[in-house]
């Protein structure tokens, strides 16, 4: 095999599979990419076995051929090497030559038959969306799925699609993150738990644009994600996710609206004074036109006040002010609303349309003791 | 005690007290920021029994007096607030309250009388430099020092002053760093040894302007430098440096000049095949007008080329690359030449007029094997 790159489009490329790549594995050919020249075209993959990326690379064939190659040590040599034309090429006992310039590095590969192939998927059934959308959807649902293994369903996210709206769903057992977004074309109904690392992974490989396109294919277990000239394969969550229809009541006795930021900068200071261990409830009292924020820990109290508008009933509930920081921080509107119940019910914070909704379980707390 | 600041004067002060806070304690104490407005300026300092700190920070002093409080949380606090006026108080149960608009911390604070003065120190005998110099020459010199407490003395730098110049050295049994640097005014000679740890302190603090003086104050066990608003005092390390200028041969039979950064990005890419344990050297072969690195370990192995001017023999020599990455990475010549005796003898690297001296102990390698 014998190809040349220009550095640009192979450091590119090489990034984009080791997201593949996972970090600890027993299996050390699962830390390799595969560099596929067999046909007229160069591709690069890595596949950890619930998750395949496959990239295709501008570059010259000289010499068709494949290998496989470990990961690490090729993506840090390419960085590395000056900005200019490199040549790979290997030798007949799987050695394989990197040289750029006057730089020549020697690093030994593997047989590419040991590689396991990323499955081929039935490409009928898709949706198409904007890199910039499937971006910021992930980025605002993410945080609230659970890193327990225990619940492998909470690990996902639910892609639930149904006439031309997508939602997406992420829960733990304190909070609910859901996202809407108009498609621009009809779909038959479907719903699906997608790995949340997946979507970490699909997230950074992303640009964003908001004019280049993502294609998403559905086959009863697996996910496929189709953009730029890389493509993402993952298996699903098998199961059936939870029926979250009848925890969004729209019941509430208190509606108020806040500005963003000073209610988001409020509750980050008062994280200071607490201990990640120790679970320190953030108390707040709403009263007509004010809003009262209290914490108090072995390490100090805080006490601040924020002018809110109100309507209904006044109200006192804690929460645990990283649930509140972390839905805060994705939403980018200059105000919210929020409703609540009663101090043992969830709040709600939502804009009208409903495109999004937050919901967050509340926390005892000692009214007096507090 | 009843103190108002801005904002930005209180972050920054805290910042630079924070430097003689020790990271780990188990003496409480020393963890606290002591404030001291019992005169008509207010001081912050730090103290942890080595390395003191005190810096003057304007703010108004509504109520005379002095509390100790805990540096991390008060720091965080501090730096959250918003950026306005941020009022201090406490009160005879020794709690500080701290307010900025509508928000307000407290958090329990110290007596003052339980804090660790700083020594006052004569201040007769002293040498002046602007702030760039000096943050450059520690930033130069610092990273041969040695971390192993084992031999206290090789921990710090020697500060030799001869004449007019100021001499900075430090070693760590293969290698010693150099720099001299020329003072505006004849001093007196002296030979000190300065702890790291405080360089790098004081280094942090620096701006590092040119137009701004550091004056620094010696006496037998202590050395202080004062600046902007703030003095750190540091005892010094007992014991005579070592004599280093017999280590200093200016023998040589291959000098070659190459330029700097082609040379550095070499080794530094050579380092990809090493792992930290296992101390591959790099290979290093000097003829006419080339010079070829070479690395091998069990990762593959590199070669390279570079263009160089060379007089005398030919050689060939290995060395540690991290060695070489540290004293090229603090020259800023575009160029720099190094002197070679043979394979057993260090390497120099300096200049003409000697500002710089660089000397590397080369290691053994087996030149077939390698």
């Amino acid at each position: 095999m014998k190809l040349v790159f220009k550095k640009s489009d192979l450091a590119n490329a090489v990034n984009i599979a080791m997201r593949a790549v996972p970090s600890k594995t027993t299996m050390s050919i699962l830390e390799c990419i595969l560099i596929d020249a067999t046909t007229n075209e160069i591709k690069f993959s890595a596949n950890d076995m619930e998750l395949g990326i496959e990239t295709a690379v501008k570059g010259e064939i000289i010499e068709k051929g494949k290998i496989a190659v470990e990961a690490k040590i090729f993506s840090e040599i390419v960085r590395k090497l000056p900005d200019n034309e490199i040549h790979i090429s290997t030798d007949s006992n799987l050695q394989m030559n990197i040289t750029c310039e006057k730089s020549k590095f020697n690093i030994p590969g593997r047989s590419g038959e040991d590689f396991a192939y990323i499955p081929m998927l039935e490409k009928d059934k898709f949706i198409y969306l904007s890199q910039f959308n499937l971006k910021e959807i992930i980025r605002q649902t993410i945080f609230s799925i659970s890193d327990n293994d225990n619940n492998k369903i909470m690990t996902g996210e639910l892609f639930d699609i149904k006439d031309n709206i997508l939602k997406v769903v992420s829960l733990d057992g304190h909070r609910i993150s859901i996202r809407k977004l108009e498609l621009k074309e009809h779909f038959e109904d479907t719903r699906v738990i997608v790995p949340g690392k997946t979507l970490n992974e699909i997230s950074k490989i992303l640009t964003g644009g908001n004019d280049e396109e993502v294609r998403i294919f559905f086959t009863p277990n697996h996910i496929l994600f189709e953009f730029n000239d890389t493509m993402v394969v993952s298996r699903l969550i098998e199961g059936e996710y939870y029926r979250i229809e009848q925890m969004l009541s729209s019941d509430y006795e208190t509606k108020i609206t806040v500005n963003k930021k000073e209610f988001l900068d409020s509750i980050d200071r008062s994280t200071l004074l607490v201990r990640d261990s120790d679970k320190k409830p953030i108390i707040i009292t709403i009263e007509d036109g004010n809003m009262e924020l209290q914490i108090k820990s072995n390490m100090g109290s805080m006490d601040e006040n924020i002018f809110i508008e109100k309507t209904g009933k006044d109200i006192m509930i804690g929460f645990n002010p990283k649930f509140l920081i972390d839905a805060l921080r994705v939403i980018d509107d200059e105000n919210v609303t929020i409703y609540l119940l009663n101090a043992k019910a969830p709040c709600f914070i939502k804009n009208d349309d409903e495109s999004y909704i937050y919901l967050i379980l509340p926390v005892n707390f000692n009214a007096n003791g507090r």
